[in-house]
């Protein structure tokens, strides 16, 4: 069994060897682009990790399933390029993204070749698990794009309920981190009960993970998170601490948050710091840290139903908690 | 054996009873928009063709491989939606094109959505012929997105050969009606060699498809041509005519044709006539015809290769005449 940084390596070995870039070079250039525009890998090492879990006690490095990890890389970056276009965002991991140093229309063919490629890489998986593992991807591929119209939707709607809102982030991003722990299993010929498991680990966690994020942006420590803190405040998101913060404030809280969340003020910081003051009256960060304890105990309850050695789960633990308590 | 007129009626029972749309709807009504604008359905049709080729004598209507014809329709549109939105077009088929309908982020996100849908029908293939079938699926989406990137950049190029023109068009047109041959025959059992002949009449036929378009689209019957003759030349596009009448005029033709061709006249009825009465002195349509039948005798050679009665391939060859010999 490997540990994260292990799998990483390797994986960033893997990548590094694969040569991406083909005629027609307009095409192809911007897949090369944003595939080493770097990241954490979560997905792909995950989706390793989820086949050492059920292969040989001594993996070789060389039969690892890469290509299955490049899949759910590949598919991530696709859904990246296509969701900047569309929320027009100029920078990705503070670096142009695709669109901005080429053109939309590039941005546009070129995610729709990468996810094609993804099915490519998922098409070099043995015969034998080659249609449960594509069925998989294809249900967590149309649940993503279902994920980013909800969160399109939510912009234009004042009504969202924190259910609608856990479910689109379910969809948006946590269900291929479930697939990419899944997919690995089958791969690794787990049983199809293990591999749900798995996938609900997986799932869950990326729903604790988002959750975090949520309150990482609006109560983090700007050096550690590494973006600016206050962002989705200044974008009037409706995360889950606003939406929250509407479900638990007195009618003068709501109107007050209500007024704050529709301005474009002059003054970024002094509304960043006015709504943090709400949020803080109405305990919403303890509410949120408390649900994703709850979504954190379920994921965990999935891996327990696995019958393995905890030895066994341990890389994948480590790396779960240490993504998990990044910054408290 | 059915004909042309049996499977399309089949293919459009089947495709009625699809339930498309789902939550949320915003994703999904596009979706069922674009699938049910009409057209020829010549690829699921030629898909539903191939295989019943290859098998049993009589095939019952209840066993055909829909999920393959909507694999390869559903692809199609994927491509159409995208390219739309890439072309700027505000018609297709006479309607409203997906993102003149809706705004460009829906035809984005449909678009992507239809093409994980076309794997999911895909993914419906006995899990037999599913990995092969996911290989030539793969190989032609990516050679699909290749020929529009070409499209694309030969816009921006002033120096396109013939050479580069056929490629462009076999990619982005031909390997797709070869690929809905080939899927159909792979789903019925057929040879590797039988499977990769029928491919290789589909993609001639398409080229030569093609090129008839060009001619159609300068020369045709307005009336029986369905769309506007000359839009070609007024877009400025370097069809195989344009590229052919560079390569056959002398100086003096050229420079008038690269005249017209990058002219933006306020009567278009005249540039069209010029441009018409320059190919004409060319004899450029009998040196396109005259390709046109060089790539339909190497499809039929193809189909000649493939061991079965002509009587079984008499559906496939009328089709193809019809639609070969439809305005001339």
């Amino acid at each position: 069994m490997h540990i994260y940084s292990e799998l990483l390596e390797l994986f960033l070995a893997y990548l590094k060897n694969e040569n991406l870039v083909q005629a027609p070079e307009n095409l192809y250039e911007p897949y090369d682009y944003i595939m080493h525009l770097g990241g954490k890998r979560m997905r792909p090492i995950l989706c390793l990790m989820g086949y050492e879990l059920f292969s040989d006690e001594s993996v070789k490095e060389s039969t690892l399933p890469y290509n299955l990890a490049m899949a759910v890389e590949v598919f991530h970056n696709f859904s990246l390029v296509h969701d900047d276009v569309m929320d027009e965002a100029p920078l990705r991991r503070g670096k142009e993204t695709v669109h901005q140093k080429y053109n939309i229309n590039t941005a546009i063919l070129s995610g729709d070749l990468m996810l094609v490629k993804a099915y490519d890489y998922l098409a070099q998986t043995s015969d034998k698990y080659l249609p449960k593992a594509l069925r998989v991807f294809n249900k967590t591929a149309a649940e993503v794009c279902d994920g980013q119209q909800y969160d399109m939707d939510f912009e234009e709607r004042s009504d969202v309920s924190i259910a609608e809102y856990l479910t689109m982030i379910e969809l948006k991003t946590s269900v291929l981190v479930g697939a990419s722990l899944q997919l690995g299993a089958i791969a690794a010929g787990a049983s199809e009960i293990d591999a749900q498991n798995l996938y609900d680990f997986g799932k869950n966690i990326g729903i604790s993970f988002q959750l975090q994020d949520d309150v990482l942006d609006t109560f983090g420590n700007a050096e550690k998170f590494g973006k600016k803190v206050g962002g989705d405040i200044i974008q009037n998101k409706k995360t889950f601490l606003i939406l929250k913060a509407y479900e638990n404030g007195n009618p003068d809280q709501v109107a007050a948050l209500s007024e704050l969340m529709s301005s474009k003020p002059s003054d970024e910081g002094q509304k960043i710091e006015a709504v943090k003051s709400l949020l803080e009256q109405l305990n919403i960060r303890q509410d949120t840290e408390l649900l994703m304890a709850q979504y954190y105990d379920k994921a965990f309850a999935a891996l327990g139903n696995i019958d393995l050695d905890d030895e066994r789960k341990k890389p994948l633990v480590a790396i779960v908690k240490k993504l998990m308590f990044r910054e408290q």
